[in-house]
């Protein structure tokens, strides 16, 4: 088994820009970045996703992003950042075995646009998923 | 002043759909959902965003939003969840003034196209970035 693409940078077996570096953690530039400046912090440990990843591994990895969040937008004068971490293809998940997380600089104009609602609950709906989502919390 | 949206919801000025609530942090229905069971994750003290808001609250709200994400999955047959934290207006922060968490569950065909990489470094411009990162971490 080869490992995920992270896995083998990790490993030294692929080249990548690396802006950080912990025990559990690696930060590099995006290959493919949406702005100059976007990061991916990966764990060392190839979990797939937000749901299988440790608790204390995930906090740990956002107290990352939330340490190079500042650094990123002082590297590149980014008028804005987002946090984003997709989980699953269906959710945009290009490296689908190996959770990352992506910190993307963003500027005025720059040209990148947001999703805007389009779901409508029906009559009464809403608070069926609210109730839904209360009852399946674990 | 009246506080930001979020803190009138919290002071029970506004209504909102609640999924989930601790005494940091309180999770509610986004009022203009990407998909049904679209959740957002608020600290109840507003601070503006990822800069500004203390470690512990921060590690604190995502695990929250772990715990949260494969209740929201089993609740509407999520097949992906997107995580999402927008820091500042240039980033699509639309509540400005109150950090919050996006909890977006997500379809195949669900119509939400993703940003795609655009920006092109230049010759050696790459390393530089990741240089000026890597001075910028405090």
């Amino acid at each position: 088994m080869a490992g995920s693409v992270f896995s083998r940078i990790i490993a030294g077996e692929l080249p990548a820009s690396k802006v950080f570096e912990d025990d559990r953690t690696l930060a590099i530039l995006d290959i493919n970045p949406v702005n100059k400046g976007h990061v991916l912090v990966i764990p060392k440990e190839d979990y797939a996703n937000i749901y299988d990843i440790p608790e204390d591994l995930f906090a740990h990895l956002m107290l990352v992003v939330k340490r190079l969040a500042p650094a990123i937008r002082d590297a590149v004068d980014a008028e804005g950042i987002n946090i984003i971490m997709n989980n699953e293809p269906a959710a945009g998940q290009l490296v689908a075995d190996h959770a990352h997380i992506h910190i993307v600089p963003r500027f005025h104009g720059d040209g990148h646009e947001h999703w805007h609602g389009k779901a409508v609950y029906g009559e009464g709906e809403k608070e069926e998923v609210a109730e839904n989502i209360r009852k399946a919390i674990g």
